[in-house]
């Protein structure tokens, strides 16, 4: 961490997103310079030429699973995790400050954010739903326009950033949805309380091969916390895997599994090392 | 299947999605009628009802991983998987026929259509981007509304099915993206040429449980083609696996594999056994 310049964090999204929320958790109170990327390609692009110091993106999503393009992305600017996050996600209608529900007929947010409060919705079959770019610039469009009528889905953060008013809390059907984010920087930074380390590798797509990367872990004592595999593009045998494993890299016994692990893979590389989220 | 009376197929999202690609490619011209369903949830319940004899639902995209929430539909109505379907994302600018691309001004589009295509997008920076529901839902409205200055991103199904032209093709950036679909049905349907296996499994969170899984398919020669591992909600140290192998269960050698498989598991459920799709 560079301590003789302001801290500079770039997010992906806009200000008051999930993703905002996870840069707030990361960094509390700590003095920085905020910028906004539209796409996640931006944010690691950033991070990768030092216009920023720390980039937060999205990595992985309770409903979803996980958003393979982010460690893409990493692998391919060769920048280090150095950080997680776990955001709840609570969808609230938002309205100007003096507006009640009786005053709304037109929403703004995401498709999915109408998607994922379907039965709010149905309860208010005469509102217009508009679909917008984000449930965060749903909420600063409402700000904006500052009509009693229009309302927005997003969170308590953007209400708060954005000065709008709370009319229907928790709209969200999905009550424990958390999102995962990760906190990216040029190099890794291994910190004392690092517990939590993130690979990528890939080995022959032979029957056992999985079974015996699994092997490594579980001799050498590290717990598995999380295993995502998918096909190589243009490799059809062959598949990567997004591995989290507890551990740390400097300790002796984690860091002879992992090097006689990357002997037999065909793809090896360890994102970063780095404090597990205790949500 | 049923043959007295008209096969009835329901698909997620509205006509000409990929959903719908999906089915067209499941069922080609067989006879049937189709219905169209908002919410995933709606899709799962109407199989489950009897009101259709198929769904067709998006289960993982190349670019964001799993969708868990379709395997916890199919769990929760108890419904099983008949069929695998893999598309290929193929964005394209539509308008109405005669329009050009100079004519157009407004387009419209999923905000994630707007985020694929960034690049032609920024070629293109005078035009006004408006978020809507779907991409098939932005084809539909654009030859409803029949104005030359309106485009939408969607597929070239969409173009055909809406009376469309391409005005620009394939404008999205990643050339490589797949979404993969799950047909599903009240019942296991297992074809002669069925030969893939979807389960979803837990087992207790403790070091190596993962591995001894692995192991009964490694020892009974069951080739893995796809593994995700995902928190279970409301039991942070238990995990549910959703596994793909290639395999009959009709197999008698694989049946055993999945029977001492099953003996180690706090929960064992085979969702569906059947032909994989061979893109």
């Amino acid at each position: 961490m560079t301590m003789t310049h302001t801290l500079k964090v770039g997010c992906y999204g806009a200000k008051g997103s999930y993703t905002y929320e996870a840069m707030e958790q990361q960094f509390g109170s700590k003095e920085r310079e905020e910028s906004y990327f539209p796409l996640f390609e931006d944010v690691v692009k950033a991070v990768k030429d030092g216009t920023i110091d720390y980039g937060v993106l999205p990595i992985e999503n309770s409903s979803t699973g996980g958003i393979t393009e982010v460690y893409d992305l990493i692998q391919k600017y060769d920048c280090a995790v150095v950080g997680e996050q776990l955001v709840k996600i609570e969808h609230n209608l938002l309205g100007i400050p003096g507006a009640t529900l009786d005053d709304i007929d037109t929403v703004y947010s995401h498709p999915q954010g109408f998607r994922q409060c379907r039965p709010f919705f149905n309860e208010h079959r005469d509102w217009t739903l508009e679909p917008y770019f984000s449930t965060s610039r749903s909420a600063e469009r409402v700000a904006e326009d500052g009509r009693k009528n229009q309302a927005a889905v997003a969170s308590r953060t953007a209400a708060r950033l954005y000065g709008l008013s709370v009319l229907a809390e928790n709209i969200y059907f999905n009550q424990s949805n958390y999102t995962r984010f990760f906190i990216i920087a040029p190099k890794m930074e291994i910190t004392e309380d690092a517990d939590k380390i993130t690979l990528v590798i890939s080995v022959k797509h032979e029957p056992g091969a999985l079974y015996h990367v699994l092997g490594y872990f579980f001799y050498g004592g590290m717990n598995m916390t999380h295993l995502e595999s998918r096909p190589m593009e243009g490799h059809p045998f062959e598949y990567f895997f997004h591995i989290d494993v507890k551990g740390r890299i400097h300790d002796p016994s984690n860091a002879q599994t992992l090097h006689g692990l990357a002997s037999m893979c065909t793809y090896f590389k360890i994102l970063g090392n780095y404090p597990s989220c205790k949500k």
